[in-house]
């Protein structure tokens, strides 16, 4: 059994994403949210642990949200909360919770000052988005006025890309970041065949620096990138100079002529 | 309770994705795995009905494995099958499955093989992608010699993109594919909101054709795709054209010159 490392940090807070939409799974539109959930999780030392992505099928999210509330700190969903027929993720979350999903009088007054300002007309398709869980609070943006909200650690956030960056900016200072990771890459030019056994007895010395190996194919040639992680500078430090020593060796007993390529 | 309509074709083989490796959960990589799946599934007629992403560790690709394995026909991984020492996803494989992980004289043979046209030295770093659970048959495929493996109804492939998407088709044959589903999209210049209401009735009078509907958020004006999908062509036709009739209604309501978007 190889060796492991632990990707979490036992301080930090935990998170999973629910994707919710047919379209996604159909490959129609491609997901962009989980990679920006990513980044925005990394950025608040926030360990993003897992991602599902689940159809338009209440029971589904029902389930996948139950699962994945008990397990991490906060939960993040996309998708699913406009004003057509297949937006049932408010549905969902309101089973989910055991709660009723009245018209919230704050969401309603927030869509009609909008609709007012721009000559829409108020229908039962549109107030749809008003409806909150029983409990919830508003997550509020510049970019849409209808509402995500949060309901315990689950946060309920919309699937157009721009208005759920929004909302993630929107829920940031509510939210418990962790203790920063550092992070550190180092260029090999020679392949992970090469590398893989010194790489494995560098991580068992560095047990605290977590190091993944990312192999590129581009035009023929041989690029992998060695990433190390550490909430602890000094032995990021330490371990980085370890790996570039041994990866230059490599490159040196595989003939390059450039001993450097980072 | 909104109308429900069931994502799937109950004659159509179901599937689920699990994507491994911490650097997509880091935001570092940027997966593109789920959307060629998703749409391999479709092509194929077989319904992607969850996306799992997990870290590299083992416990919890075990635990995603053994969860998608009994529920769907076919179970497709990607990432974790390299030599170095974060490459567990066998290991994984092999103990959800109960089954030894030894060094498999096919997939050794063909590594070897490729070293040799290569002049790469075998070491124990790259034996490690030669091993393969017992019961496994080898997914062998053009671009890379190292080989991914299918065992029971579960299919382990690469992270690197150009290596999936070469395993999928080298998979494909073996794969019972579904009764394909056709679809037709109608473009609204109104938004949701106004045809969120007629649209539901539509949906409620053609409930074997799956009505979707995608708004899209450009440069301040406002675009909803409505997709219709169903195995049933003549279904599907005079679906559509109910739908395009509702659409130009409003817009004729909402006072667009132009009556014919699509």
């Amino acid at each position: 059994m190889p060796f492991r490392v632990d990707m979490s940090d036992a301080a930090n807070p935990t998170a999973a994403l629910l994707v919710i939409g047919d379209e996604i799974l159909s490959g129609r539109t491609k997901d962009v949210n989980i990679g920006a959930t990513a980044e925005f999780c990394t950025d608040l030392a926030i360990d993003l642990m897992e991602v599902r992505v689940v159809p338009d099928v209440e029971d589904e999210i029902v389930a996948a949200v139950n699962a994945l509330r008990v397990r991490y700190t906060y939960v993040f969903t996309t998708g699913g909360i406009g004003p057509t027929h297949d937006d049932i993720t408010a549905d969902a979350i309101a089973r989910a919770f055991g709660v009723a999903l009245p018209i919230d009088p704050e969401a309603r007054a927030m869509l009609e000052a909008r609709w007012q300002d721009r000559g829409i007309e108020p229908n039962a398709a549109r107030l749809r988005m008003a409806r909150i869980p029983e409990g919830a609070s508003l997550i509020v943006n510049g970019v849409s006025a209808a509402p995500g909200f949060r309901i315990g650690n689950v946060h309920v956030m919309a699937g157009v890309p721009v208005i759920m960056r929004a909302m993630l900016e929107a829920i940031a200072p509510t939210l418990r970041g962790g203790r920063r990771v550092h992070s550190l890459t180092v260029v090999s030019r020679v392949g992970e065949g090469n590398i893989g056994g010194p790489l494995a007895a560098l991580q068992q010395r560095f047990p605290d620096v977590k190091m993944g190996s990312y192999p590129r194919m581009g035009d023929g040639s041989v690029l992998t990138e060695l990433v190390l992680r550490s909430p602890d500078e000094a032995r990021l430090a330490e371990a980085a100079a370890a790996v570039r020593d041994m990866v230059a060796a490599e490159h040196r007993r595989a003939g390059l002529t450039d001993p450097d390529p980072y």
